[in-house]
């Protein structure tokens, strides 16, 4: 659907640069720097890589301008995956079809292994080739959207909402932090490397932040259905945790609703950006029913 | 011996600011930012902002300049303590004469405080009143002080080394990484905001890192000697664990002995500051003998 170099060109693109970004399995310490690349390389859907590369090219820049932003996204995604399989948060044995990180590495590596990902995002922003302000720029969508006003504040409110009774807004609430956050930033990073002004970047934040939330109200869905090979993790998990879903609330066929009317929203807010979004807005549509 | 505000009013000053920068309680989710509070405020002796604000100063900039990198390099030092002291790590119980973050909050909730402490430093890096080329060099300091060229990769090769026969040069260079790297950048930062060229910055890093690893060194005789009240976490624990120190490797005296040697390098490379670097330097000895 990508008009340009074609997304699994893309893919490809952005597979060979996290590889590049990450440290030789040769170099010492060579544990964590295996774990490191076992937790990110082969496999995972790229999807926030995707949107803040087509975010770049919505606003008129290109794919390489959002190259290195596209891949400190996903390193941050990455790190997130690898603490949150941990046995102290939801002690999970698959992900992305493989046995996760601390059962391979053990669970010291693994937390270990996480937060030099998180660390390597920011330095591949360190080290982006872009003007100072664009890196400034970035650096703040990124940390902002990373920390307790984003994606850990709202994996805490995630735990803590466990076995207690939520309703459809206090979930949007965690939702639009867990998994939004990142998204969006993802595209406002994109923007920025475009020379987008502020305002077509916070257009941008919302746009990625509507889209991560039907992409999450979707994962719940599957997970209800219960198709395992699809989502690459243990299907029903969140169920037997007792976790509040969009589905547990809503139940199955209105979840799916919430999450069309949602993605709705999302492409009324990216209207504005014309033709030039049409990647843009076909990718997230088609990512979030999982059809590419 | 800083001839500017002296030294308990720029720890005030320090403490404050990581004060205003933190999460405030009352916001949710709550649990998680007084994890993070509780981690950061109320110990600590803040050696790493100090070393960078004076660095600032040695270089013609002001405290004022420097105090936002100064607590970005603090959230990331109390970081690594809470990652540090896990289960899955270290296992301590105390650190700075309290009970570790895990044991008051649990240990997913110390996890994610951890994570967003990190992801804070690079919040206020991003936030900092700075021409964006000064925040850009920063964070090209910060981030590659705290990955797997710095801090989590010497934390990692210190785990590897239990039970294992290290000569000096081994030790050196585990803790270069795990301590000296981020005292190292704490002083390159400093030098960053003041406007110092490219070589000082690269002197003060250096500067850093010697005194980063003399303070190690110093830390291994204390926790020998095992007065556990002047640590503030429990004495001994280094050897019960196997862990090779300078002075298991070394002998007491001698270890003593490397670091002062250690220590006079960092004055040789700090010369060239002349006397606008004298609070610097002799803030740093002070602080490795636990004098301040």
């Amino acid at each position: 659907m990508f008009p340009y170099p074609g997304e699994q060109q893309l893919r490809n693109l952005i597979e060979a640069r996290l590889d590049q970004v990450l440290p030789a399995s040769e170099e010492p310490p060579t544990r964590l720097h295996e774990a490191m690349r076992y937790s990110v390389l082969g496999g995972g859907k790229r999807f926030r890589a995707l949107v803040c590369i087509a975010s770049s090219v919505a606003t008129g820049g290109s794919v390489d301008q959002a190259l290195d932003p596209a891949c400190a996204a996903e390193l941050v995604h990455c790190f997130s995956l690898v603490h949150d399989d941990l046995p102290s948060m939801d002690d999970d044995a698959l992900r992305r079809g493989k046995p996760t990180c601390h059962r391979v590495f053990g669970e010291g590596l693994a937390l270990l292994a996480g937060d030099a990902l998180f660390a390597l995002a920011f330095e591949v922003l360190a080290r982006m080739e872009a003007p100072p302000s664009v890196t400034t720029r970035c650096l703040q969508w990124l940390s902002e959207a990373s920390g307790t006003k984003g994606m850990v504040g709202g994996q805490t409110m995630d735990i803590e909402a466990e076995n207690s009774a939520l309703d459809p807004s206090d979930l949007r609430g965690i939702h639009e932090r867990k998994t939004g956050a990142l998204v969006g930033a993802s595209c406002a990073m994109g923007g920025a490397c475009a020379g987008a002004a502020e305002e077509q970047q916070r257009a941008l934040f919302e746009f990625g932040q509507l889209v991560g939330l039907a992409f999450q109200i979707w994962d719940d869905v599957l997970d209800e259905e219960g198709d395992a090979s699809m989502m690459g993790k243990n299907a029903m998990s969140d169920r037997t945790k007792m976790k509040a879903t969009y589905v547990s609330i809503l139940g199955l066929e209105e979840a799916r609703g919430e999450a069309e009317r949602i993605l709705d929203l999302a492409m009324k807010v990216a209207g504005p950006f014309g033709e030039k979004a049409e990647a843009l807005r076909n990718f997230a549509k088609r990512a979030i029913r999982r059809e590419c």
